[in-house]
């Protein structure tokens, strides 16, 4: 019934994470899109922005509308959840003014992401809403349920961090393996830098490309996934997190090398994450099994296994997740289903796009 | 409520459109997966054979069980619906003996495609149920929904006639263009030819590979479509029609010339396709948009376009699916939904995954 | 000996064309390399511009240089051979200037190719040197052979020109088909479209995508195309071209349609290629092998093959080269090899890289 | 002159490996092309099993002989060098015959490349000419390039180890960073994986997908890496290496994590690569340069890229190579160039295949 939809707008349709959550929405029996808006697109309708949504009743002729902050009351009154999906400082702005206007604020953006307003200046700059840094949950359902249920004001987490955050998590709480060294070393398809035609998205210059960028200490995404590795671990840690890119359009592959405990075994990582991550959107694989980027494209599920390496005593953690899907777009309408008091799952895809 | 839903199985879970079979039942709301089958995987769980599925309950666990046709009264009993999807001939063996048994079949192979026997045996030899020709409804729905009411032994059209009778039987109907010749060059993906590696699908001897294959009227799917075509124009006619491969994994492009009868516009060929269309599940672009295969990647949609090259008389049309999609499994479930009384999209995905 | 080496200038070493000539100079027994230049990296060290040359000693340290037409003069003191590969028109003004100055000129734009300069004004605006269009060659050495020798201002065929020409002028020079209809639809690499990132580049938006553009008698290609045939065919025709963009980095496919002569077989039309094209760069395949962009690769070789579909009395051509090479900048210096009375095939690359 | 030709045969010349040493030979002022043999491609013509070699004269004609280890002194006749690119201890049969017959041997395989046969057989199973282990040189000529002088047996290193070896070589022979941990996360073109199809190849699960395989120290490539990374560092170490399959056809990129020692900048790291392959076919990069495995395509060059992360002392190395080229085909060559005693990169592309 009509009655029961939440009716949700996304702010940013016109980029990759918005395309994704209108893909989402549109496959959700309890969401109904009722707003979009983007900057550059407005005044078109999302049939001529987003090429898969052409000739579907109901989504192409949606008029894509401008936004301003002052415009936050009259978009309370059309949608009760609003996906903010713009770049850095934009997002918070209208987070803020959405939020304070009434709205469920689901921000895929960086900007309520880390508690600490010093650390995201450091990284990001100024912040134009660090008052409500506080009321942000972090929309990892796994790691954060209990805070998201009811929660109106959610930071959807990273792609890069989704990734290794699941990985490692699980052996940080549980004290499977030393905090330091931590190496993460992660794979993604070009799909994350967005929609923005570049030199490093070209494709004559990507395919049968693969390269690092970004290393050695410089990827913002690091105090993300120190802040909630730390979390996990009870204290403060650092990581060596490199980011490469790979020839192929969505997925992160991260392989995460950590020194065991004396005595652990890869069962046993694997049992401490089959615990940890119960009821939620991660499936923890057999040894034997390899997690692969294919394996959950377009789903909401992550897949995570672990190999001793007896020579070294090095644990290799991998994990597999789809950037715009389980790190990003799908992983956030899953915080939106715990806080309203949803299963996880409802409504996401769980079997990927295979082949 | 459990009573209101279709219990299904599917036949070949093992292949391409198997796994795409599982994806969209398992997103379905009126369809259930009770009972899974394959030759060579029987014993296995579907994790263990479908890594998109690993670790969802109710489908990693699912037993894949042999079939023999003296099991189709079991079968029945436990399945309403069952799609068979095993190589020629012995589709139609184990289609026949469920038909028999009192299931609903859905056969994805191309056994009861042609309605002419000896068509069928000249491109594909011996046909093991040829009786059941006449009692089978080829499965589109735009072209055959009243057919397709109440049908229970449904032929799932073939992907490249899909794309190319989707694109030209418009054209036929109205006689906007001349019955010969009749070119169509398509493009498709590596799936097409299915799960098992050979030469032709080994990545280092396609990617960055374009070539043709089956040239010159050798392709087995030539009789499908001009049968379809013929029954659009109302006579008997001949194509040319050329399969390449392109180095991607799913999708069709399909680009069709044939000579515009006098003062046909392109927008009367639109026009034309709306109309056929309407209610079905084609997007007839607009005059500047181009079928892509990535904007219909894991949709039930094709996209159409029409152009008139007026230097030499030529309407230009192009159409798009997903192979997998549109081309085998999506279409099979719009054409039972059709056949049950649903919506032809209930369940479908619409929106595919962009990008 | 130095004394033997011809020195050679690169105009617009920043784009495709002009990386591929780098390449294949430096392969180039008689071949030097002695100025490069490009607007937007003047001042640039060529290793800085094209990564393929980094650390390579006597390439990677080349600074990049500027270049006005009033410096033609002392750029023929250092070059007695310059390639220009700008945008069409500046390529004119620059290659007038330095023919001027006494330096051989193989223009790789489409300045010089068409001999009508209505035409040429027609498709592509003013032209500033018309009065050089008697006096350059088209640069197709199978073809134009004769008119090459010693020959001083050559022009570089289009890509999809020389993939049609290639499979239909033997077709038509030995009435082996009728003239019309011709269709050719051809499928290129993004490489096509140069090294500016756009949508239609971005590797997100390719990648899985097969799509037409430029259809129905649109693309600048086509004057180009029906030139060579007319002279081929021995009067003017005119040709159906559409081309399409393949999700790969190089390589076009092109797959052409004509109605055969009464009686015309494929083995004739197998024989008047090898006839046609004997000592050239092209193979013509036997029957059952197939053209295919991968085999071709960094290969200066075009392949080609024939089929007749008996059904409808048509032949089907198909083309397979290089864009860049065989396309471009290795046809290029073919056509200079023969201006020099050098082997056709000397220094170029015919293996080519596969896998 | 032909008297100043090297005849050479290839022994598994229907392989990649196989296939690369024809590109390259063809290619070489120095190397003629004198015998090719392969198992089971025996009596066919080189064209019709290498598509790349299609219509090429003095190649696509070349009879494919067969080979036993009887037939060696007939082949030592005909060729000077022969390349044995054959699976293990199938290669080290071949090439010890061949070697008794008193041909030069360069062997592509593992069989000759670990010194201690006790290592050899744990990983690899009996060793059939264990004898010839102290006659071989390691084929890698910046590291021992006194060794190769005058070599007649010469073992080309593995794929995966060249481009650790290169990149961690210098910063143990100078002790730049601890011996321990060394993590070596390396990405490869599935192209290393040979030219059998097999499911991890099959381009539907391949495209779109990057995974972990062989994990945790369970590679065969390890103790090469260890063999030759000790012999940099004075003493025995070991590593942790993880390869990936990327969906790409040709390329490693290898990045590497070590602790720096005290002081230690990136600077130095960078200065000790270039003295120590000054000479050789390595580009060490500047600072904001990154290697990249599109770079290096079809290129007998390695690149390489060093940084410091400060947050955690850790240097990151990068490393990209062709696995045919560099790491495979071309470096054989360069070894036996220098065993000839010609400039390392006679004959060889160092320009690589950009775009």
């Amino acid at each position: 019934m009509k009655s029961e939809q939440v009716r949700v707008g996304i702010l940013g349709v016109s980029g990759y994470t918005g395309a994704e959550l209108v893909r989402l929405v549109a496959g959700h029996p309890r969401l109904e899109l009722a707003w979009v808006s983007a900057k550059q697109s407005a005044g078109a309708r999302l049939g001529e922005v987003l090429p898969s949504a052409r000739g579907i009743a109901g989504l192409a002729e949606l008029v894509i509308e401008p936004f301003e902050p002052s415009d936050a009351g009259a978009v309370a009154a059309r949608a009760e959840v609003v996906f903010t999906a713009l770049p850095h400082a934009a997002s918070a702005r209208a987070g803020a003014a959405l939020f304070a206007a009434g709205t469920r604020v689901v921000d895929l953006s960086a900007d309520f992401r880390l508690r600490d307003a010093a650390a995201y200046e450091a990284w990001y700059g100024p912040h134009p809403a660090k008052e409500l840094l506080a009321s942000a949950v972090y929309g990892q359902p796994e790691l954060h349920r209990e805070e998201l249920a009811g929660a109106r004001l959610i930071a959807a987490p990273g792609c890069y961090p989704t990734s290794a955050i699941l990985a490692l998590a699980p052996l940080l709480m549980r004290q499977l393996v030393e905090a330091s060294p931590l190496i993460i070393d992660a794979k993604s398809g070009v799909s994350g830098a967005g929609k923005t035609p570049t030199a490093a998205s070209h494709l004559p210059e990507v395919a049968e490309g693969m390269r690092a960028y970004k290393v050695a200490g410089t990827h913002r995404h690091i105090p993300e996934i120190e802040q909630e590795l730390s979390r996990a671990a009870g204290h403060d840690l650092r990581v060596v997190f490199t980011p490469h890119l790979a020839p192929m359009t969505r997925g992160i592959l991260a392989t995460a090398y950590a020194q065991a405990r004396p005595g652990v075994s890869a069962e046993q990582c694997r049992a401490a994450a089959r615990e940890l991550f119960a009821g939620g959107l991660v499936s923890v694989l057999d040894e034997g099994q390899e997690p692969d980027t294919l394996h959950v494209r377009g789903s909401a599920r992550a897949h995570l296994a672990y190999s001793l390496d007896e020579r070294t005593g090095t644990i290799v953690a991998r994990s597999a997740i789809d950037n715009l899907a389980r790190g990003a777009s799908a992983q956030a309408i899953q915080a939106l289903n715990v806080s309203l008091g949803f299963d996880d799952a409802l409504g996401l895809p769980e079997v990927g796009l295979f082949p």
